[in-house]
């Protein structure tokens, strides 16, 4: 039995879709955001980075969506959710990896500029480029990386709850979904799955 | 045969020591960033994202440190540089992605800040954060991670060479050495095998 700690509108939904879709026995327990439950002591002792996703697995609890990700395919290996060619597993870890340390972080800079920066006028720059680069790392994944209908291409892969969970991130940053058909058709088809409904109807609830 | 892309100082000198480590049959091609030969037509047709590590392979070209990393160790099981147990792997996965998506991104902060903001400013105020930033990402390090004598525990990992290539930043980033024991420790271990210095000797020639 896995427990994942998530909140509404991180990145922890790519996680506990592909929990739903691997046919896992798992709870998901919410942590309140607003009132920045993540940095209670309580959750510390749980995850010291206090973040969302954290995986607690009877072995210990795992962090980082990528590692969560290829852990939850492996442990479930009947549900096919990663490539089993080594060179293959390589090219969805390196994809979920450029989510991670990439379009993520672009993202990042529009509400969690404090991060990296202290003045105000510093938090509103970076604010301002956020749609700059979230169209620039989308537009890779337009042109070279999602192969079609999944990002792996006919294999449904932990690649896509991943894809899809930070491309609805996209409107938000002022990101025209128009310009990105591939990214937007890759949206509508993960819509249709009974595990992604599932899931966001509960992350919603 | 594979070839390596690297710029001396960065990240992909990581995967250069993993790839000697391995014993794998490889070249190391330098990339010359002063010239910023990394956006010419000729490298953004090797890799788009004009950014060091590539790996290039028989099947394709690989890039993102944790997927190179884990494909080398896969590609040479004999050298053991991945633990064979699921959740262990998951854990080096994890490990290697926090360096990848939030410490080489704090470090980051300090020369590419406009990837992320536009104004001079900002930059500078970026810049001066990176002390308290790469402090509080290798004190997680310090107090959480490093098992010790390596990342892992008894077994050398592919989290030695990227934690070792990334700590090599910290006096530069304005973190004293001192205060991570630990991390210190580790360095002066890494500094000792002969692969490292085969690779230190080269990247520095």
């Amino acid at each position: 039995m896995f427990k994942l700690y998530y909140a509404p509108g991180t990145c922890a939904l790519a996680s506990h879709i592909a929990l739903e879709e691997a046919g896992a026995a798992y709870t998901a327990e919410r942590l309140d955001f607003k009132n920045s439950q993540q940095t209670t002591p309580q959750y510390l002792a749980i995850n010291p980075k206090g973040r969302v996703p954290a995986l607690v697995t009877d072995r210990g609890t795992l962090t980082e969506t990528p590692a969560i990700l290829a852990f939850i395919a492996s442990s479930f290996p009947k549900a096919q959710l990663a490539p089993e060619d080594p060179f293959a597993f390589a090219q969805a870890q390196s994809f979920n990896s450029y989510l991670c340390s990439t379009v993520h972080v672009s993202h990042a800079h529009k509400m969690r500029g404090y991060r990296w920066a202290a003045e105000e006028s510093s938090l509103a720059d970076m604010k301002r480029k956020v749609p700059e680069t979230m169209a620039a790392g989308f537009a890779l994944i337009e042109r070279d990386m999602l192969k079609g209908p999944w990002v792996m291409g006919e294999q449904y892969t932990i690649c896509d709850p991943y894809l899809y969970t930070i491309g609805l991130w996209l409107e938000g940053d002022g990101v025209d979904l128009a310009t990105l058909p591939k990214v937007a058709a890759h949206r509508k088809r993960m819509s249709e799955r009974p595990a992604v409904q599932k899931v966001m109807a509960e992350e919603k609830a």
